[in-house]
């Protein structure tokens, strides 16, 4: 079952249409919004995102915030999703191919379940990684279908035997393909800061809040990629990987190849909120 | 009626997944060929460039050229289209939602015919257009589905009342959203070099072959943004739009405000490969 404009239906029921401008032109946006215990985790905050990335591209969502909360929460409930992620996306709607925006296209919502564990084991062992070259668009912030990119980036890290691809832009290191990346260094956290180069994660910014409650201090601001391996620490966030450990970068160990102190404190801060959920 | 996989079908009946990586990641490739006298233009060449868009991305086409070929034929036959486009895309397939490719899923391949006339009027007295911030990734020369910021800068042309949005990266004019961009002055025509910062038209190619028959002299290089008023000549080069003069740049006219001569020419050889053709 799944989310289709404002109703559940069967999938095989759901009809895209090969003029649906999500498939055409990628002209959509999308989120991944992590359910626990059978409860959205962050809704609100995804679904605030979710309109910015509408409203940055000037795609109207075809009906309230509201009731699109209400019908999600009615397919996790439908679903009984107690483990997993609801990912929900956005299209223009479909309309005769024209780069131009249609006039009367009704953008079409769909949403599902992916029922999933937490990566525990990623999360207890940290993960390898490699760089990459950042030949993204220059809004990286809209969290839209053009995805192309960062598909080809995380590609070429699994073929590595990695986790994920971290993108060097013009030598400063952006974010990864699926994921934001912190560095530490001397007792201090240093991150991308949030402008058009890097998605605003959602996990990105609940990571500066807990390092705010457990008085660590953090530099907003890019690191080279020469001084990738004068860091002490590395992890990566996300709605799937939460805040994950990189050991690994390029076939380098990062500090002494162990989760660091502060990742370690920070991903312990955020078992309580999963827990306290 | 429309191609699907390697079938004709109604097109109610064509089933898009809402995992197809076309509708969630852009995760494909497409082309447009032009039909004159119910006949493929430049088709070949056409297909071939799917094939390296295809090989660029990794995509493997699930079946020959030939068979795609003779398919897109008894498509033009079959829907009777006399004038107008074949629209072809192939989306890297179906499977449960991952960056990295899938391991199973098979690529699916659509095409449809968009019955339209010539652009008669805009060939004859030529078009206004924008320039715009070209913000796309840096991998232009591939043929592929993440067009959203090709979308967003021709919305904002028409919404100028103008036909095309001319791109400016770095302070240099790339090509139009969908289109190619050249200039002429003292006789000689420049266009930006086919790297990997503009798609490979092949109208823009058929333009330099013609414009080496005239013997009028090509420079593929691109020119500064503040360099477009001593143009003497604009004009643009699409499967759609064929060679159209651009006569009007953000509201300035270009050279006289008339196509200019060497446009002329190259046009009226443009013609007579479709008479002849």
């Amino acid at each position: 079952m799944i989310l289709y404009d404002e109703q559940l239906i069967e999938r095989s029921q759901a009809h895209i249409d090969i003029e649906d401008r999500a498939y055409q032109f990628g002209d959509g946006i999308y989120e991944v919004i992590r359910v626990y215990h059978g409860r959205p985790f962050y809704m609100n905050e995804h679904l605030k995102r979710l309109e910015r990335s509408a409203r940055e591209i000037r795609l109207q969502i075809p009906y309230s915030l509201e009731k699109l909360n209400a019908l999600l929460v009615e397919l996790i409930q439908q679903t009984g999703l107690t483990e997993g992620n609801i990912y929900l996306q956005i299209s223009r709607g479909t309309a005769p191919r024209n780069h131009a925006f249609p006039k009367e296209a009704r953008p079409l919502v769909i949403a599902y379940p992916q029922p999933s564990q937490r990566p525990i084991q990623e999360l207890q062992q940290g993960v390898s990684t490699i760089t990459t070259k950042d030949i993204r668009w220059l809004r990286c912030d809209i969290k839209s279908l053009n995805l192309l990119g960062a598909a080809l980036a995380k590609q070429e890290a699994v073929e590595q035997g990695c986790k994920e691809a971290i993108f060097i832009r013009d030598g400063w290191v952006t974010e990864g393909s699926s994921t934001n990346i912190f560095f530490v260094r001397e007792g201090k956290i240093w991150t991308h800061p949030a402008n058009h180069l890097i998605l605003h994660g959602i996990t990105r910014q609940i990571a500066l809040s807990l390092a705010e409650k457990l008085q660590i201090p953090v530099q907003l601001e890019a690191i080279r990629e020469e001084k990738i391996f004068e860091a002490d620490e590395c992890f990566m966030t996300s709605t799937t990987m939460e805040i994950c450990p990189i050991v690994r970068i390029n076939g380098q160990w990062i500090g002494n190849g162990k989760p660091g102190p502060i990742t370690r404190q920070l991903q312990q801060e955020f078992e309580k909120l999963i827990e306290q959920f």
